[in-house]
């Protein structure tokens, strides 16, 4: 059965771009009112690929952008069911001068088709619709039940998501999740990311006198915000670059051995780390390999600082207030409710006196990990090694996606991330590509992956 | 000699006004382009007054706006000359929506008048002027040799100030340099200000990653820009609120037992002080009282942080660049060039690795301290002791005037502030006032000033 559907997937593909292409042209930014029906467009499209190829679909309004769900239905055997989750809204454009293309006219360029969405999301996610379809059309249907859930509300940070879920439980059961929202190692090795840290984002608001004071007046008389703040965002890492908010590691589970040896064996140069960040040169946690550090160690780091006076030349006050941004992410098994509450407290802690500091939620998401022994991640194993002709790197993400613990939880599935994308295909940013080698071999690997779900070896 | 002076004075109280209200109503923003003529206007106005009653006056032209030389030549005996230091320019009117009254109509409100410029310098300076020309048309002259210069661009900073000084060395000769730019101690307790802070502003670059990075992907990897300038900045001060930069309270001088006690012995409210500020409470350096802190220790303030992402929301952002305004000021016998090496120096000293750290200098400026016993000094409390009926106190100021220790290095001379304002006279900011009853009461006082420097006590 999987040799019929690989050939119609091979004698497919001019025909698979041409409609991957159809898809980037709906400018689908969900975060911009006037592209409301642009959205909703993207949504139909999804819908009308089903339909065409007799995969049931529907649309689940939500207060926002509709979400797309459809079901292959019942299949024969006792092989799991997975919930294919991804999301057809992108990104707005940014500065326009940036793009070499038209970021709506997906244009190919060495091997590769520029297209705002075209890695994140729609490129990725049609794999999986265009595998499906293969598998019905060359093999009459799927070994195993295929459920969808395409969103479009991703990139505004799915509002809508959990009561879609909660909504449509039953609708919704598998037995995993699979996405394609991540990307390959590097250019040359395909990978499974098995992990995810979570998120706690804060903002700390500092006032002190009720308005800006001459600081030659009255300097040294009252607590400087500024001084405040530096001094509290100062305390939350010791000399060794460790957090040093008390409990912040308590519930940290250590590394397996066998994992970061893993980890260690992993393909990565230093010289190409540092020439990517552009840093003077690379630091962190103490004891910790780079990698361990941007996947593995929990953090905490400023996004932004402000207050007082911030123009060009001088201004000679105490400011009345300042603020930063700070966020931290974590790693199993650090629950975001006390870790949250662990910062408040060191923060009002530390905070001098003759200062207010306020501390607020901007956000806040678990981290996931996928279990490396699940049969569904064997399962995708195999599939790449089939899909690619060689086999991926099982790796991890310092980024967050709240999503997996939300399926989690409402479905008590495990999420398994098979992504195609090369890291630095520019999503969110200018110029955003997915190579079209990719593109075929995705299709391949989502319909391997269907064959050896069906058939675990 | 004195006595018809002072009736002249008394008697043309109600000109004086006149004549003070028509300089008010010279909108001389020297800051502004478009007031250039105004500027000019209002130094030509001081040129007439000085012309109008004999006393030899010219305009010094400078770049920018042009300085008033005045002098009223020899005097018999030998008594001191003095150098009448002020400024004809004002500061913008900022938001004009904030003023109970027009800026540039001076307005009689419960014996004050309003009116930008009115307390800065305009209205205080013409009270030397017109304590001269009381002289000059009641006794035929001056016991004593009066200078004037009277700039034209204080608030901006004085750019050509030293470049007319040094030019003409010879005529601004004197023995002590008189200003009246300052103000009482309180509504009721009239002043000499005999000090003032030195002032250097630094302004701190961190750069780090060529552009800012994902927290979650690159977190924990390189220096966060961030959290390296809390780092640097809170290592400024200890525990006790001391400034911790290495040599920083090297060269302070120990205040003197009497000067302390006399600084003590000022009436002093911290309930009112602490409601002037708005802060939660009052704090400083360990050991010192308020009045200390503000006015002979030195201090080191935070006066804007800036740098990532700064709006509301959220963004997971490592910013690839963050900096600071950071200000100290300084107390004799602190060198403003030794103080800011030992700032940039600890700086770098204790910036983290993996940062570029760049510390650029705004401003900088020597402190100032007359020495008590100065004769002119005594001669001074000796006129106010005459204009006011009630004896001044001895203060210092947190501010800087950078003339001062210019003066003392071209001239030779110290500098005696006497000042007949009131604190919250609301200078650079709306609704400026002067009190009548203290726009007499100074003339009356500069007049007694020449008297006591004739004789002094």
């Amino acid at each position: 059965m999987i040799n019929a559907v690989l050939d119609h997937i091979k004698s497919r593909e001019t025909e698979s771009l041409a409609r991957m292409k159809a898809f980037l042209r709906i400018p689908s930014i969900s975060t911009d009112p006037d592209r409301k029906e642009d959205v909703r467009k993207a949504a139909h499209w999804v819908l009308e690929l089903f339909n065409g190829c007799g995969i049931q679909a529907e649309l689940v309004e939500t207060p926002g952008h509709p979400a797309v769900l459809a079901d292959t239905g019942p299949a024969k055997g006792d092989g799991p069911t997975i919930l294919v989750y991804g999301h057809y809204d992108v990104q707005p454009v940014g500065e326009r001068s940036l793009w070499r293309t038209e970021p709506f006219d997906p244009t190919e360029v060495d091997g590769a088709i520029f297209a705002r969405g075209s890695a994140d999301d729609k490129g990725q996610v049609i794999t999986h619709m265009l595998a499906a379809e293969a598998w019905k059309k060359a093999a009459g249907g799927l070994p195993i039940r295929v459920k969808f859930l395409i969103e479009g509300e991703e990139e505004i940070g799915s509002p809508n998501l959990r009561t879609v879920i909660e909504s449509r439980k039953d609708a919704l059961k598998c037995d995993y999740v699979v996405l394609s929202d991540t990307s390959k190692l590097n250019w040359d090795i395909p990978a499974i990311t098995y992990g995810t840290k979570g998120l706690i984002y804060k903002q700390i608001d500092i006032t002190g006198p009720k308005q800006d004071l001459h600081s030659g007046a009255f300097g040294g008389t009252v607590t400087n915000p500024g001084n405040a703040l530096a001094r509290i965002i100062a305390s939350m890492h010791d000399s060794k670059n460790r957090v040093a908010i008390p409990g912040f590691y308590d519930t940290v589970r250590a590394l397996p051995d066998a994992e970061r040896k893993a980890l260690a064996a992993l393909p990565y140069s230093e010289a190409d780390y540092l020439k990517m960040v552009g840093s003077p040169s690379l630091h962190g946690e103490d004891g910790y390999t780079t990698n361990e550090r941007r996947w593995v160690r929990p953090t905490v780091d400023v996004n932004g600082v402000f207050g007082g006076f911030m123009a060009e030349g001088q201004s000679t006050i105490i400011p009345k207030q300042v603020g930063a941004k700070v966020s931290m992410r974590l790693v199993p098994d650090q629950d975001p409710e006390t870790l949250g509450r662990l910062f408040d407290e060191h923060v009002q802690r530390v905070a001098p006196p003759g200062v207010n500091v306020k501390v607020r939620t901007l956000a806040s998401a678990g981290p996931y990990v996928c279990p490396l022994d699940l049969p569904g991640l064997v399962a995708a194993k195999a599939a790449i090694q089939d899909g690619y002709g060689k086999p991926p790197v099982l790796m991890r993400e310092g980024g967050t996606l709240p999503i997996l613990p939300m399926f989690k939880k409402l479905l008590g599935a495990e999420s398994i991330m098979i992504g195609f994308s090369v890291p630095d295909c520019n999503l969110h940013g200018p110029n955003e590509f997915f190579h079209i080698d990719d593109f075929y071999k995705g299709i391949r690997t989502c319909a391997w992956l269907v064959h050896h779900l069906a058939k675990p070896r």
